[in-house]
């Protein structure tokens, strides 16, 4: 599956380190589909947390996924070591499109990329879409990204 | 979310149940993104597999996901009850696109929606796409669906 | 593994069918060990939630893991069919003995079997033990066991 | 639940760290049970494979759990930083009785612990145990501890 276009590492302007599970793996021997979009709820929600202050327990605000894409290129096994990268491809006033790839660790082309939209809401009342709190705005403004949006 | 435009149940010929598990819930008390997924290859493979009469164990081929996807519409929670549909979008020499939507149970409008693309190879060289064999593509053909292509 | 002692399906006065899904198969195409105990949960807080009212969502009281084990006797693998049966080995004032075993669909002898010790908290003070709920206890004692503690 | 005995660091010879991911949270905000058992299989089969040079994809022997056990202590959610403690306990011809303790990140005292006991067999005769290969029994000899079999 190596020939078509797959994302580059430095496109990515956050990086952070994944590890695989034995769970992980499906009967083939791959990690399964499904695993990478956990993978990419850690890499957004460390960020979220680690840079922007999100408290997932008790702020007022919650992030729900309204949409995400994965594209696979090469598979990859547990016990690989696995890195996450991360930019922000919109930042609206109350969405935020992520763009993730994930990458073997230490090599340049992606083993899979895609993205994932987040509209942040009341928690209290789930159909009222809320703005971005300031910090976590501030945090994902240092990480859009300008080249084309690609998937 | 509920202004934007979903998918209805009569446009997914094969429908079958899906049961919810305790641990499908994430800390906001809804089913995590990642498990819609989840369904999407039990669908699937449940369909490839009494339908088309596909070994996971010993076939020759296996189905390669290469790229996959999900809009969510409505939250759902374990203990619900859903359904899954299943369409197929794009039926090709070794790939596949399904259509699968996520309902809850009895209601006609998808509380989710997305594809997954397979592709067949050799079980022994995964980079060599491989004719979809005759009985999964009998069963295939049967769930073709000719409406527009909308994800 | 044949030879060792398992459960029979006439000690537990509650069974329910529980799904398979792709993903629970490992990378020796049976079921992992870990799933067995999201089967465990989904046959507890089934029961709790049908039979004994209890509202994971706002209820006062939650119910904590405080011990869980699971002894395996036959490999199962998705795309089986398999049912879960409960009966309740001990109830405390606000902690309960869960015995659980997992059955080929339509067999006596169980694939696994095991146990899941609940105490009951208050939400606001996980510290605090609280009596079971009387629809819940209610529900409880109607499958309590007399055979022998085994496990 | 804090009075309960529990287990230490110093009586693990081996120690590593592990990821949590957003999913393994689950309605109540903790960690769920479920997850232990994944982080469990995780220190084993890491240790199986960089320290004994175990090949999941291609050994003739493959490990079957046949009794795992837990229990727990003190809560931990993600996205706190975890640590895997691994002992053995008993080390057969065939069959080996691992220890495993979960420690929040610079803890003494054991958030959950328990144990997992794997028989080695054949990959092509499930039935036949087989005795434990050379170099993961050296690997394994390395982390035998002669305290008090407690769980």
């Amino acid at each position: 599956m190596g020939e078509r276009r797959t994302e580059m590492r430095d496109r990515y302007p956050h990086i952070m380190p994944l590890q695989t599970r034995w769970s992980d793996n499906d009967v083939y021997g791959h990690v399964n589909n499904v695993v990478y979009y956990s993978y990419f709820d850690t890499v957004v929600n460390c960020f979220l947390i680690d840079e922007g202050g999100l408290d997932i327990h008790s702020d007022q605000i919650i992030g729900l996924a309204v949409e995400t894409h994965c594209e696979f290129r090469k598979e990859v096994t547990y016990p690989e070591r696995l890195e996450g990268g991360l930019r922000v491809g919109r930042l609206g006033n109350s969405s935020v499109r992520y763009e993730i790839a994930i990458f073997r660790e230490g090599e340049d082309a992606a083993a899979a990329f895609g993205h994932f939209i987040h509209v942040f809401v009341d928690r209290a009342n789930e159909n009222r879409p809320t703005p971005i709190p300031k910090s976590i705005r501030t945090a994902l403004e240092r990480i859009v990204f300008n080249g084309n949006d690609q998937t």
